[in-house]
Formats: structure tokens, C-alpha cells, sequence
């Protein structure tokens, strides 16, 4: 059997995936993609040797990734999503009736390409009338969004190097929170508690500096070395533990039982935030 | 770098380590041992080449296994181990005052000699006067013991192939409820909810068949694959999500509040049990 290596920056350990076939290998401005079938996963998308998405499990990180801001705002009608250009988090979006507008900001058009080609189910809504694609650096569209009344900012970003680190600094932060409306929250990945827990931490409080309020809540997630993956998530004040937003959707794991548990304890909060959690 | 490579039972990924140095290679009547040196988690031990502890995250496991249920158990006495030869079970259970007797009942002792050379803080319970061991079958060791009054049986087995089936029949878990105190509980882990939900389920229906109550939990464990780890526990009517015994002890990731929090929720829990979640 052919194999694929991946070589996930950060992690102690190499996940090796089996290869039925080759479904695409390219290369854009920015990286390396590939689209390779497994037995098990179906269609994997793979960008610079590191996992991003498989048919099998892409909900768990699409929706926990989405929907606890978009569920913990009333009633979100404007949103901003940086990166995801697979187009899962634009899915999930659009799941929310009250959305008028989606802003797609991807700085690799490729991604978006070979999402529509290979990943039709995932890439189902980037092609609907609310959303505005932007081939650009979410920094800068956000920087030239102040007052926009933005509902949420989703990053959907690849590991936390290279072109993806304008995303995680205090100049970006600001920006948010001047795009964002009163009940405006902001959510991103911040990789994993076992693996990158200084990251996780030092997001956390970088996030402070500019937010009032800052959270953090985790899922587990197979196909990310580490896998119990961090979320941190900023609001001007509102809580993002409270389920606000009580409308229907279809969704796989996401419930308002599920957002709420996925929040870490107060104290384990504390203690991390303390750097006394010893790994 | 020299690698391992592990093959794991049923799971769809494989994990590679790099290996800095092999401490130790042997083979019992019941399987391969190894104890290897990697540069992130230490010393590891790796039986059938399945990695079943490092130095660096064995207390994740270890806590989760053995705190919420003499936590949920008021003062814990009498208590059975089966399996984890290398010790971090009984170590865990010491911690608890009340203790008087644990029964650590593992089939191989070449487990046990390998920890006490390799772990020596994993195993630093295994010659306590409170403890002891019993070179034998789990399943045997039970049967013999009805009325026993015995407040938790903790099982710590490899994976559930091979030699550790005996421990997942409907017998045995009659036996194990048949040793029990009334406010006895028993838990096992049932592997990972990401690889093995139908595992997860049938041996919640089995446990349902023989105990009033069995319930769920689970835990994030970077080093087994598919990492979302559950717990299957057990008891004659006690609820074990709650924390009767206010005992002071010094953990690592165990507490009060996640042992609350590790709990699935109860409407994934319905769901779960009717097989209407997919993936």
C-alpha cells in the first residue's frame, strides 16, 4: 500500500495515512495541494504534507468551529470568514437563516478551485448569492472593515506559520474588534492542548489585550496531530458559553448540549492561564 | 532517525515515533514488550506494537481511569485492578486514604518487572503493602470473589482483542456486579468514539444487560489513536457523575469539575445509543 507522511509542524508524532489514489497534486502561489483517497477517510485535502480536511470527519472541526459563536450571538446577519477556502465553514454559515451576507476572504484561490472540484458537499454554499468571495489577506480586509456591524469573525486558518501568522497578531486583534457589532464575536483555531499549549495560552492572552472578554473551548478531532483542538474566542462582552440563538438546523455533532461541555472548567481555565498545568 | 511504527488494532491511521534508543526488546508467553526513548514523550512502552504508556502524558490516562469512579464512590476500601501492569492504575488508586486492600490482578508479569525497571514512577504503588498481586486471569480472579465487597474494579487492558476478550463477555460483567459493594462501581475503557463508536455502544448495551446504570465519559489521549477515549462505568444505582468522595489528593488533570465535564451529554448519550449519530 502506498502511504502518505504527514508533517504537521509542532508535532512529536507523524500520522501515516494509506493512499488508494492520487486524486490531484498541484501548486499555487502559496503551497503545495494535494487530494489523495483513503479507505477509510474518503477524500483527504492536504496542503503542504499537512491534513486539513477529510469527507469522513471535516464536521467536527466545521461545526464546533462555527457554530458556538454563531449560536452564542442572537442572531448573526453579517459574517466575516478568513481562510477555510474548502468552503466548510461557509456551509455551516449559511445554515443561519437571519445570514444576509458571508464574506469569503481566502488568500489562496486554489483551495477554493480544487474544494468545488473534489469536495462538492463541502464546498456546497461558496457559490451562493450572500456570499462575496475575496482573494485576498483576511488582515488587510478586515483592517478597511471598521464600524461594519460584523456579526462574526471566523478564521479558519492552517497551522500557525508562515502567511497564516497575520492572523495572530495584536494589529489583527484590533481590527476584528473594530469590525465586529456589539454582540460581535471572533473565533479561531489555536492548535492543541497537548501538543501547543503555550500557543493556546499565549493566544489566550494576547486576545485579552484587546477583548474584554476571551474563552476557550476544545473538541477532539482525529485527523489533527493532538487532537484535543483549541478554540479561543472574543467578544466585547457577551458570553459565548450562553446559547443565544435557538434556531433549527441540521447539524452532526454540534448541539447546544455540546457547546456548552465543550467550554473548559473555570479552574482548569484558571490554572492553565497560571501555566500550572504541568505537559 | 530511527522510527516506530505502530500498528494499532481497528485504527485507520498508523503513528510514527522517532526513536532515540531501544531500552529494552523482549517477549513473554503473551505478547512482545519494547521500551523505547522518544525525544517528546520519553521513555515508551510498547506492547504488540501498540504504545500503551509514555512518561510524558500516562497520568491523562491513568487519572481518568481510576479518579471518577472512586470519586464517585464516597470512601473506597476494597478495590480491584485488572490489567495496567505498569502500575499507574494502583498508583492512582494509593492516592485514595481510605484504601485497604487493592487486588492488582494482571496476567502478565513481564509487565509488571518491565515497569518496575523502566517506570519507576509509574510502578511506585506495586510493592505497597495495601497492594496485592495476582498473576492471573482478570475474568478467573472475579468469579471467585462474589460478595466480596469490593468499591470499584478498574479495568486497565491492552486493547480488546486477543487475551483481553475475557474481559468484555456478559459473564464476567455479572461477576464483577456479583463482588460489589452496593455503592461499588466498575469502569473500563472502550476505546476511541472517533474509530470505535459501535465498539463504545455494544459494550454499553452488554453493561446494560447486568447493571441498573452504566454510563459514559470520555477524555482526550494524544498517544491512542483516534484519542477521543471512553470510558464505559458501571454500578448498582449510584450515579457516577457525581463526586462524593471530598478527599484532598494532588493530580495532574483530574478534578472535581472535569470529572463532571468528562461526562458525554445526555442528549449525545441518547442519540449515541440509538446509532443516529453518523460518522
Amino acid at each position: 500500500m502506498i502511504k502518505f507522511t504527514e508533517k504537521a509542524p509542532y508535532a512529536p508524532v507523524e500520522y501515516l495515512y494509506d493512499v488508494e489514489e492520487i486524486l490531484y497534486k498541484g501548486k499555487s502561489a502559496f503551497q503545495e495541494l494535494m487530494v489523495i483517497k483513503n479507505p477509510y477517510y474518503g477524500r483527504m485535502l492536504i496542503l503542504d504534507d499537512v491534513v486539513q480536511i477529510t469527507e469522513r470527519d471535516e464536521f467536527f472541526y466545521h461545526e464546533m468551529l462555527t457554530h458556538v459563536v454563531m449560536h452564542a450571538h442572537p442572531g448573526p446577519k453579517k459574517v466575516i470568514v478568513i481562510g477555510g477556502g474548502d468552503g466548510g465553514v461557509v456551509r455551516e454559515v449559511l445554515k443561519h437563516k437571519t445570514i444576509e451576507k458571508c464574506y469569503f476572504v481566502e488568500i489562496d484561490e486554489e483551495v477554493i478551485n480544487v474544494s468545488r472540484k473534489y469536495f462538492p458537499d463541502v464546498s456546497s454554499g461558496v457559490d451562493d448569492p450572500r456570499v462575496e468571495i475575496k482573494i485576498m489577506d483576511g488582515a488587510d480586509f478586515v483592517a478597511k472593515r471598521k464600524n461594519a456591524d460584523i456579526d462574526a469573525v471566523i478564521i479558519d486558518s492552517t497551522d500557525i506559520i508562515g502567511f497564516a501568522r497575520t492572523l495572530f497578531t495584536p494589529e489583527f486583534f484590533t481590527a476584528v474588534k473594530n469590525c465586529l457589532s456589539d454582540q460581535g464575536m471572533f473565533v479561531t483555531h489555536t492548535e492543541s492542548l497537548h501538543f501547543h499549549k503555550d500557543m493556546v495560552i499565549e493566544i489566550q492572552e494576547a486576545l485579552k489585550k484587546v477583548f474584554p472578554l476571551v474563552d476557550l473551548y476544545t473538541t477532539p478531532i482525529a485527523t489533527y496531530p493532538g487532537n484535543w483542538w483549541a478554540f479561543a474566542v472574543a467578544s466585547k462582552g457577551a458570553s459565548p458559553r450562553e446559547v443565544r440563538n435557538k434556531t433549527k438546523m441540521k447539524t452532526k455533532y454540534y448541539s447546544g448540549e455540546i457547546h456548552q461541555q465543550s467550554f473548559v472548567p473555570k479552574g482548569f481555565y484558571d490554572k492553565l492561564m497560571k501555566r500550572e498545568l504541568e505537559w
